[in-house]
C-alpha cells in the first residue's frame, strides 16, 4: 500500500492506495467520529462490494442507501434519497457517509455530506479508475442541473480516500478507458514525462496489469493532491484540471447525461482544445497527432458526436461554470505538458474548432 | 444609520442599521462583484420593495425571481425554481444574489448562493423584524427536510446586511411579534440588562416607536455578532442562541411548517426551557414569571399547542440536530440572563416539562 497525502493543513487527509484495502478497517476506523455510518452507492456496486464495505464498519451503527446507476441520476431528486434515508435513521451531525463507486456516488455524496446538517464527515471509497484518479480526490462535490453539469454543489474535503485497485478487477472494459481520459489528462496538461510514459504502456493498462495500473493511479493522484494543495477553490490553476471539460460538458449534456460517459466526453473534448491549441500557433501539429494516438489506443472518441453542431456547442457552453462577463474561458495547451487557461483568444479560432475537427 | 461589524477575519461583513436605506445604492454596490444581480422574494414582499431594491442595483445585469410566501416553501423544490431562474439566465460564478424578505427568504437564498456553482456572493435585505435581529446575520443557510428543520444547509456567510427600518412599517402584528421573540431571547441568554430593557420598552416597540426598534434591532444584532465572531460554525457558545429552540422546531414541524410562526414556536419553547430550569433548581419561580409576562405582553404563545402530547414531542425533538448520541441536548438558564447547554440532566424532568407545561 502507498499514501499519498493531500495537504490542506487542519483539514489534510490521506489517499491510501492498494490491493485488499476494502479488507483492512483500520484505514477508514480513525475517520470515523461519531456512532453512525451511512454507506452510500448504486445498484451496479452494491451486490459487488456493498458487503465487505459494511464489514469495515463492524461494530458502528451502519445502514446504507442504494442509488440508480448512471449520470442521468446525479440530480437534486436522487439527492433527496440520501437526505431521506438519513432522516428516517435519525443521524446525527456527528454521522459519517461512505462514498461506494465511482465519480457519480462520489460527487452526490460528497454534497450530501456538505449540505446535511450544515455539513458532515464523509470517506470515500471510489471503484472505477475515473473516481480514483481524479473526483475522489479534491472535495469538489455536487449535482448536476438540466442546463449544466455540476451546477449545484460545493467544496467539500473527505477525510479519507480508500483506492482499493482490486476493484477494477470487476469495472466493464468501457469504464477503464473512460478512466484513462483522465489518467492522459495529467500528462498533457502538467507532466510530460507522464504522457511519455503513457505513450508506452497503455496497453498494459488496458490489459489491467495491477503494477501499472497502481503506478499510474499514483501518479495520478499525486498530480491531482499537488494542484489541489496549491488551489482548492480553483482561484487559479485548478482550473487546468478542466482541459477538454468544456467541450466535453456540452457534449454530456447535449447528447443526454448518461450516454457519453464523461471520461469518454472529455477526451473528445480534449482533442477539441488540442486542435484549437494547434490553430493558434502553439502545439504542433506532431504533438496533436501523439494526442490523438493516445485516445485511440485507450480506445476513446477523438470526434464529438456528428449530432453536436457548433451551434449546439455554443449554446450549452455558454452556461458552463467557467463564463465570465460572456468570454468562454478554455484550458489550451502551449505543448503536451503546458497547460494554461484563457478567455482572450480570437473567436473565430473556436468557431473553426467546432466546425473543424469533426470525424471525417 | 448605525453600522456593526461581524468579525470573521476576510469573512467579515458589516450590517447597516437605519431608516431608509433601500434608497442608499452605495451601501450595497461595493458588495457586487460581478455583473449579475438576482434580487430573490415572495409574493408578499415583491408589490412592497422590489422596485425599491432593483434600483439600487441600477447598472448592473438585475433579474429576479419570486417565490411563494411561507415556511411551508422552504423545501429543495423551492430551492430549485432558484437555480432554475440562474441557470435560464445564464448567471455566472461572479454573480451576486439578493435575498429580500423574512427568514425564509435570507435562508432558502444563503443555502442557493452557497451552492449555486459551488459558492457564489450574497446580500441580505430582510423585511421582517425576525430576519432583522436574527437570520440575516450569521451565515446559517439552508431549507427544511419533512422531518426536521434546517436540516439541509450551509454555513456561507453575506457579503452584508442591509437592514431598513422602514420596511417594518408594513409588517403586520403577528410577524412583528414573532420577531420581538427572537430579541427577548437576546435578553435571557446572556443581556439580563436588556432583557430589563424589554421588560419596560415592550408596549413601546409593538406601537411600532422608531427610535426604540432601531435601538432593539441594534442590540440584538450587536449580540448575534458578538457569538457568531466568538463561534461561528456551533462548536460552542453559538447553542446558546437555541434556546426554546429544540422544542419550537418540534411544534413548528409538528403542526405543520407554517401554522405556527417561528417565532410563536420558539416562545413557547422558551418557556418550556423555562419551565425546565426551574425543574432543576436554577431558574427562579420570580424569574419565570417575569419570563412569561414579557412574552405575553409581547402577544406570543407561552404554552405549546394541545395537539402536541409529550410522545408528539419525544418523536420530533429526537431528530434535532442538536441530538448527539441519542441524548437531546437542551438549552437551559441558570438565571435571566445565563443560558447553558446539556445533555446531561434528568431525563423525568424532561418528562415533567412536557406534561405539566401545558395551558390550563
Amino acid at each position: 500500500m502507498n499514501t499519498l497525502t493531500v495537504d490542506l493543513g487542519e483539514r489534510s487527509y490521506p489517499i491510501h492506495i492498494g490491493r485488499g484495502l476494502l479488507r483492512q478497517p483500520e484505514l477508514v476506523r480513525p475517520h470515523v467520529h461519531g456512532t453512525q455510518v451511512m454507506i452510500v452507492t448504486n445498484t451496479t456496486v452494491a451486490p459487488l462490494y456493498l458487503d465487505a464495505c459494511r464489514a469495515l464498519f463492524d461494530g458502528f451503527e451502519v445502514a446504507d442507501v442504494v442509488l440508480p446507476d448512471g449520470e442521468q441520476y446525479k440530480n437534486l431528486d436522487t439527492l433527496k434519497l440520501i437526505y431521506d434515508a438519513l432522516m428516517e435513521r435519525r443521524f446525527d451531525r456527528r454521522c459519517t457517509l461512505v462514498a461506494l463507486g465511482g465519480g457519480v456516488i462520489g460527487d452526490i455524496t460528497g454534497f450530501a455530506a456538505a449540505s446535511y446538517q450544515r455539513g458532515v464527515n464523509f470517506i470515500q471509497v471510489p471503484t472505477t479508475l475515473l473516481a480514483q484518479v481524479d473526483s475522489s480526490v479534491g472535495g469538489k462535490t455536487g449535482v448536476n442541473h438540466p442546463l449544466g453539469k455540476n451546477m449545484i454543489g460545493a467544496f467539500h474535503q473527505p477525510q479519507a480516500v480508500i483506492i482499493d485497485t482490486d476493484t477494477l478487477d470487476t469495472l466493464e472494459d468501457r469504464q477503464l478507458s473512460a478512466g484513462l481520459a483522465e489518467v492522459i489528462k495529467y500528462g498533457l496538461i502538467r507532466d510530460a514525462e507522464f504522457f511519455e510514459y503513457l505513450e508506452e504502456r497503455l496497453p498494459d493498462l488496458l490489459a489491467r496489469d495491477k503494477g501499472q495500473l497502481a503506478y499510474a493511479i499514483e501518479r495520478s493522484c499525486w498530480n491531482k493532491a499537488e494542484v489541489v494543495a496549491a488551489d482548492e477553490r480553483e482561484a487559479g490553476q485548478r482550473a487546468l484540471l478542466n482541459l477538454g471539460h468544456t467541450f466535453g460538458h456540452a457534449i454530456e449534456a447535449g447528447m443526454g447525461y448518461g450516454n457519453w460517459l464523461h471520461g469518454e466526453a472529455i477526451a473528445a473534448g480534449m482533442m477539441q482544445a488540442g486542435y484549437m491549441s494547434h490553430l493558434m500557433g502553439d502545439l504542433s501539429e506532431a504533438d496533436l497527432q501523439r494526442m490523438k494516438a493516445a485516445f485511440e489506443t485507450a480506445r476513446l472518441p477523438v470526434y464529438p458526436p456528428a449530432e453536436m453542431t457548433p451551434e449546439r456547442f455554443m449554446e450549452l457552453m455558454a452556461g458552463d461554470k467557467k463564463v465570465q462577463a460572456g468570454r468562454i474561458r478554455l484550458v489550451l495547451l502551449k505543448a503536451i505538458g503546458q497547460a494554461y487557461v484563457s478567455g482572450d483568444y480570437p473567436a473565430e479560432l473556436l468557431q473553426r474548432t467546432l466546425t473543424e475537427w469533426r470525424a471525417a
